[in-house]
């Protein structure tokens, strides 16, 4: 009988054993790339509420830019890959990965799967190598968890088909708003149709009525750029809509895919977060010996060890059901209410084993803690997903 | 784009997509063989605290009995799908799977890995078929989680290898102990040396001075007997004693073996309460409607889904490993810990969807519940795991 | 400064510290009677599911019958001293305090508060004796939560004020139903009405056509009596209704007195969980020192200590808001949701103090666990009352 | 009957409803002065991490610097009353409270209790109106836990007890270091004798030597000054020393006090998280209704009430314990380790229901939340508080 060898702190169930040879060089090339180029300067873009545009260009020539997109000079990777890169991106900081959500999940996702071929052509090549920035305006002020309750309007400014849009209203909460030179745009088309008159438009920043407002004063996810759009009397060409989609399934199914970047990306801050709060541990000492030898660190390890881990799990599993393209959407509610509750307790847990050091910058504990309760909220609250999961199995939807 | 079903209530992530065609075929026999035999007649032994001996035979028939060990008339299955026979037997009763662990993780293991050939050809193919039945006496009413403090002695009767040896002492918490007919027993075999002089004995409960007491108003596990083992001169020859094996290392790799045991049983009786909690939300009707749809219900399904899930992905994973020869301990840890209390939450949260429906023996979540109790506490507390786990990701041991 | 002593672990905060010395000699006569009588024996009324119809002599001598009610042969105490005795009674058992909840804060209440004169004359001595027990029936099998949905019937079995009445229906987890002489039961006297039609009625358990019948297989609160109660064309003179209280607010009226009892005997079913471990704690030996020396247990002793104390806080102002005429059922909803939780969470955390011990008789803690899912769930469950609560802040139902 | 009104959201069980008029009016000043002066400015000073050292005559003209001390400009308060501005304070910010803490239980309370008469006369009276500052070094950044352990160290200059004293060493994580005019610092004087060596000092801090450096990168207390003191061959007269106490005896007595304040305080964090949420969730609409209607958020909202409600009963209880001179400091740590964690509990709680609004700073719950770790943190961790209530009611210390 083999004698297996002592777990790996980090990855105790050996999770990572799986991976592909392509898997494994993705996931080491992000982590090199982000202990060389993120992590030294994380801390700073984080006090001083920043994220410099130029990252794009880095992130874009690794391929993490519309990564598991196909053509238009995305990297096309499979479901695995992707999520593995968000793992490794959001063990830095949280703000890294909702970069390359919004960039690769929302905004190019959204035109690579709705949009017309011009469309494609004109943004995709130039948004996969980071030449090009775009975000999603879907959120608005007073609607968050009920979208289709949005008031954003477009009218046709004449009548037909080839009649151009005009778009009105304002959307909150828009990750990259101030940076992007596109704006995948969500908008009402008929008041009187209900979610079915949503539509999605392709709106170039510099279109004239078009204003993105930096949303100041945020104290979690402060390496990220969030902003108020606002359009008054945006003036677009007839084919600057999606061209087929109608209602609600048009932007969900960007959020599903945003959501299945989360679930893996919040293995990674909490993997960031027992890391860190288990070297800590191991290096402090007090009463005489490392404060890892008292049980009741042992007791916040082993437990920060299990959640690190059925999360790194779960994120394997559904990864592997979407290469598959046997994913479903309460599935993704499971990954994305799990493991972002996982991380969460993870970096709470974390921050009380790093005691006073734990409330600077000097340690990443308490700046992922921070985050995550952005994640914890943004792309469908815990309580909407926990509704997503009851609907799933019980047929019944509990929403209202 | 293909579009995935609903997932599997049961099953939410397709975890038994991935079993082999014989592993599919074990579980479905095992599960036909429970809902037929033991299902409806689990209430009453659990209410009468009894378990009818003869239940052996069909269990042996089935191949359960040291389903995962080679030859001796052993079925010599993989570690999987003796875990899955774990969990469709523990989806019925905590006290079946345990009645398999003690026969087959513990009693047969020990005889299997640690016993003379002629140990392994007197008791094997007769405890497989479930002729014979077996108990493991380790544990001691002052010595539990610390077994090293056994005060249990074998002496020799005279000088010598050839010597008799004469154990005395008593064991407690002993499953199967007055079933049984074989008993393993450890105990101290030279004071002065700690616990390195642990050794081993294959005791036949017949001989004189053995004698089996059974542990009165138990509260939890009542469909398995569990005794106090009293030796009091128990002669045996001097080759009852396990060869090679000293010191501790020898009953916890029996202990190691029940607890993978373990972590797939608990996923079986997490699955039996979120399941009987689910149906019963969705038949029981208040103020109108079906409370499936309240979402404080849901809210608690969705988490019983996570939960159970997220318990059966792990011993999936924890399979594999074992499969593979590459288990360590500290991941068996993992799993018991975490799985066992997981399996506790689900009961306690499906146990109030039933309300006053949950009180009695008409539901088995009650039941399941209590049996938790007794899985939590037996083969290393939850603290104990959690200590090992501490330990495997620090290097330093905080049990003392 | 003077320098304060130690505190007492078992009220940590010096509570009863507050009790006038009345109160305090009704608490240590409950406690003593309890030692001297019902804690000897209580293992074994549970064991076997009975509880004597001979205590309700004992405890009616000792005045805990009607306890806070005035006239008619109760003994008038304020509301803390009554919820003291709920506190000694239910340390023993949950079972013994449902007991007197039931006859006294039901039954006895029931009378007291909406009977006629003649209801009273007839009843209330005889049952603040104990000579006499009463039973409480409102639940129904498919009414629980929501008590407005009942089914049982009262129509007039002829014309005019003075016409008899006739019952028909049953009545589900009646406490106590096989053992009353007297029931009062709520029924619909309109159909068509909705809730303003409940009415109550006193019903002589002799009374043709009145059947109760035990509820076994239970796993909780086997010290008690459950039944099912019959009513087939039951029927009873004019007078047997309360005379002017309609609607869910009789009933109502007498839930809200049971919950301040329950509310306050969480406390003591707390406290002896609590006490059990620490005694255990500090009694056994692992590892060559009490196990009450290890940082793992100290956790869970100073959670309990919490626990306890909150609880018993809890109970204590809401004795005193109630002796001051100026509770609120809101404050009874906060305080039978905050302190059953508490108990029910101190007794799972005691369970694991005490290891395999934990699951038999031998130590109460597993029976007051057992009992308090029954506690949880009755009288309202938790999550009607967080709706009550809820209700209470925001002004707005939300039970539906 | 009299029927008690619907509670009050914000005091469910009337606790305010036993102060005496006095504490009511120092309640109610606190209370306007807060909303007045400080309540508008304190999202600013967080954000840009000050707290402007003029707020101390204000605080000191309410009389709250060293409030409940007698004597030398002192108000002379009792404790209750003491806690009641604590708790004001903190539900503005933990920072104001912690300001106040520092000022008055920590440095005044230290040299009011162990001072020479000349500490006395000298400090306290332009302490108690804030024309001078102190502050209290204790903890060291390898000394927090364990601040026997600490390594700053003072020697005599020469032989005798007039010989002056030398302090060197380094003091961290120093509230209002640098604002003070002056420090207690506490140091070793026999590195040989254990503890029993430890003695306090009366430093000005512009003695030649003494250096107060600024703690930056905080995110959390940031509407606070947190500092590093250095003190390199610091010489003091020989009376600068406080002429009795030795050991970890005078530090640990202020602690007490300052923890006595912040488990006050904590109650004020807390409500002030929960009335936040409360009205949000009154306001916000999601699905057409308040989200306070749904069932999902009263859940929330009642867990919410219970926390800060039997915070609130416990300070109350406690003060009186104080008030009675029968406080314990084993109490003091009940009530530290439930307060803050209670608090910290319903601030992450708070935050979800505010939803992406509850991630800046428009509203005061994300910035309580962050203060709360520091507070879980500082005067002894949860951990410690628990070890401490084990100790007393084991007998056993497990520290280390």
């Amino acid at each position: 009988m083999a004698r297996a060898s002592v777990p790996d702190p980090s990855d105790f169930l050996a999770v990572d054993a799986d991976l592909s040879a392509e898997e494994r060089d993705i996931r080491d090339a992000v982590r090199d790339y982000a202990a060389a180029e993120l992590s030294p300067r994380i801390a700073e873009w984080y006090e001083s509420n920043t994220l410099p545009r130029d990252i794009a260009k880095g992130l874009g020539s690794l391929g993490l830019l519309g990564m598991h997109l196909e053509g238009y000079g995305c990297a096309g990777t499979n479901a695995t890959s992707y999520g593995l890169a968000c793992r490794e991106l959001e063990a830095v900081d949280s703000g890294l990965r909702s970069f390359v959500s919004v960039q690769g999940s929302l905004a190019m996702f959204a035109i690579h799967r709705w949009g017309s071929e011009e469309h494609k052509q004109t943004w995709l090549p130039r948004m996969a190598t980071g030449d090009a920035l775009g975000c999603f305006g879907l959120t608005e002020a007073d609607a968050g968890s009920d979208p289709g309750s949005m008031r954003t309007r477009a009218r046709r400014a004449g009548s037909g088909p080839d009649a151009d849009w005009v778009l009105d209203g304002s959307k909150m909460w828009i990750t990259n708003g101030t940076l992007a030179d596109v704006a995948v745009v969500w908008a009402q088309t008929d008041p009187d149709a209900g979610s079915k008159g949503i539509r999605g438009f392709v709106v170039p920043t510099d279109t004239p009525g078009f204003t993105a407002n930096e949303v100041k004063h945020k104290l979690s996810l402060r390496a990220s750029l969030t902003a108020e759009l606002v359009l008054e009397g945006v003036r677009l060409p007839a084919d600057a809509a999606f061209p087929e989609v109608r209602g609600l399934k048009g932007p969900l199914s960007c959020l599903n895919e945003a959501r299945y970047g989360i679930l893996w990306g919040a293995v990674g801050a909490a993997r960031a977060c027992y890391e860190s709060a288990l070297a800590y541990s191991i290096d402090r000492e007090q009463f005489g010996q490392p404060i890892a030898g008292f049980q009741l660190t042992q007791r916040k390890l082993a437990d920060m060890v299990v959640a690190v881990n059925q999360a790194g799990l779960t994120a394997s599993r559904i990864g592997r059901l979407k290469d598959a393209e046997a994913l479903h959407p309460a599935q993704v509610s499971f990954g994305k209410m799990a493991n972002v509750r996982a991380a969460l307790d993870v970096a709470r847990t974390a921050r009380t084993v790093l005691g006073g050091n734990g409330i600077t910058l000097e340690y990443p504990v308490f700046r992922h803690m921070t985050n995550l309760e952005t994640v914890l909220t943004y792309e469908g609250t815990e309580e909407m997903h926990a509704l997503s999961i009851g609907q799933a199995v019980t047929g019944i939807a509990a929403f209202r």
